[in-house]
């Protein structure tokens, strides 16, 4: 399941690599959904690049996908431009500036709605990924306010955490809160300092423990604060994080400490992108992106199946070309 | 692709056999939706089964799933209740009552928002279908709009044809229509006769034509009614009709001069339902349901794909034991 959304925290200069150009970011999340589901962009007017020339997490997301059989639904967590996947509807609307006093008001009724929907969701397991451009602000801003201590990670090399720690602060100061004021209170937390893709994440996951169904968080620092706000709302069972070496080896995010106090059990996949010298690769290498769209997810699901690294380099190398020359379309059975 | 909606025709006594409790009907095209996405439904409150116990052609057409590959994507042609089956959006409004002056205000829209989303779709072929009770009065309203001489079949053993007509007259003298008087003009037929599946179809196979889909009818006279609005709307490429045999051999519907008329090549299927002595079976047998949520499709693409048909008739069995005393959830995928 690949929650997709907004938050107009992403519009603060500097905080998100998710798009070239920031205008074009609120379009990121829907072009995602597209990837993801039909191999490349079908409504949405952009194909994800990151300032460095980085691609979407969606490509390598989309490469595992066109390897191994894997169903894609994709929830809407607050879209605020059309796409042409397929939406489960929760009732998410996008979300304000966490510096506002009440970002994301629907965030209750969304908790609602996605516990709801997850508890009904027949599947024995599934992975829960995001794509919410300004999602590591949001994420940082929730800890704060649960008094958790985690750190966030980046979609851009050097990780501007001065200035996510000052967003936070003007967030929990506009907000009336304190660190720590909304332990126990993930509705409180989501609701002044968060997004709404965090919402139905959360809502998912206790909907879906609550089913019977298997959880695993597919992504970074995102899917830890999803974590937290579970923890929060009082899911006791074991939950499962599946991310990318990115993520797993950032100095700025002590990962593993982060996953212990949670009591998460983690799975790091690394694709083996160094020395392939393809623009697809390096970035990562370099530090972009790191994860996002379940890319840390679909890589432990290829390597469960079997599929060798080498096999998900070469599909991800066809899905970034046909992004950027628009030739070879393919539907998802293809 | 299956576009699943609402018009309040359905509401007229005597019109509909989708769901036993009339006001139930409503719930019918979103459980469709999701019992061949999940193969149950979850979120919406209803199984459908007509009066006679006859259950939806969408437990076939899962059965179906269950046992080949074939992606699904939902588009939300008008649906009134909430669904869990993901859904794509073209702006599509639950329909009114045929026999009020402007029934489906939004098929302008519709048409153009479906046309572009269809153009968008990169595959190869794509099978269309419906889920909308009322549908095969709103049918009968846009052929005798366009002039066309399509009889239209029921999924009742009964068809209330002369019910059917009056209300289709009172339809076009609300509009102030004339028989034919819509010839050439599909979103005039749509917006006064018409219901939102059916502009959504249509713009459909327009934009999926236009976009180089080979495109597939899955269903029954409402598809032959689509494809006589496609028609209407200028295209003139091959047109094939997917149906089961319980259209095909039915009295009330000269199935192979309508569709030689509109220059529709039919496939028809039959999944040998006699003899079974099941429910499930038994009352498709004897005239109810007929087609609907791409049954005919569905069949034509087991038997395309090599897959017996009392395989299908065991999984149908299978599907709708599941449906009905909720035991045994399983995901797409299982």
């Amino acid at each position: 399941m690949l929650v997709a959304g907004t938050t107009r925290t992403a519009e603060i200069d500097g905080i998100s690599a998710a798009g070239t150009d920031p205008g074009l970011l609120v379009h990121t999340p829907s072009a995602d959904a597209e990837i993801v589901t039909y191999g490349e962009p079908i409504r949405a007017p952009v194909v994800p690049v990151s300032p460095g020339g980085c691609p979407t997490p969606a490509v390598v997301t989309r490469a595992v996908r066109e390897l191994i059989s894997l169903d894609v639904t994709v929830v809407d967590g607050g879209l605020a431009e059309p796409t042409g996947a397929p939406t489960v509807t929760v009732g998410a609307r996008p979300g304000d500036d966490i510096r506002d006093r009440d970002p994301v008001s629907t965030a209750p009724g969304v908790l609602a709605a996605a516990r709801e929907f997850g508890r009904a969701v027949p599947d024995d397991e599934v992975y829960l990924a995001e794509t919410v451009p300004g999602g590591t602000t949001t994420a940082l801003g929730v800890v704060r306010a649960l008094g958790e201590g985690l750190a966030v990670s980046s979609s851009l090399p050097e990780n501007p955490l001065e200035l996510k720690h000052d967003v936070v602060r003007a967030g929990l100061e506009a907000s009336s809160l304190a660190p720590g004021d909304a332990a126990g209170e993930p509705a409180v937390a989501l609701r002044r300092m968060g997004d709404p893709v965090l919402a139905t994440i959360t809502g998912l996951i206790v909907g879906l423990v609550e089913g019977g169904t298997a959880v695993t968080l597919a992504g970074g620092t995102q899917l830890l604060a999803a974590a937290a706000l579970a923890r929060h709302a009082g899911v006791d069972t074991t939950v499962r994080l599946a991310t990318t070496v990115f993520v797993a080896t950032d100095e700025r995010v002590d990962l593993r400490t982060a996953a212990g106090e949670l009591n998460v059990e983690l799975t790091v996949t690394d694709p083996g992108f160094e020395g392939r010298d393809h623009p697809a690769m390096d970035a990562y290498v370099a530090g972009e992106a790191k994860e996002g769209v379940g890319m840390g997810g679909a890589l432990a699901l290829a390597d469960a199946a079997g599929v060798p690294m080498d096999e998900v380099r070469d599909r991800t190398v066809t899905v970034y070309n046909r992004l950027l020359d628009g030739q070879e379309p393919m539907g998802a059975d293809s």
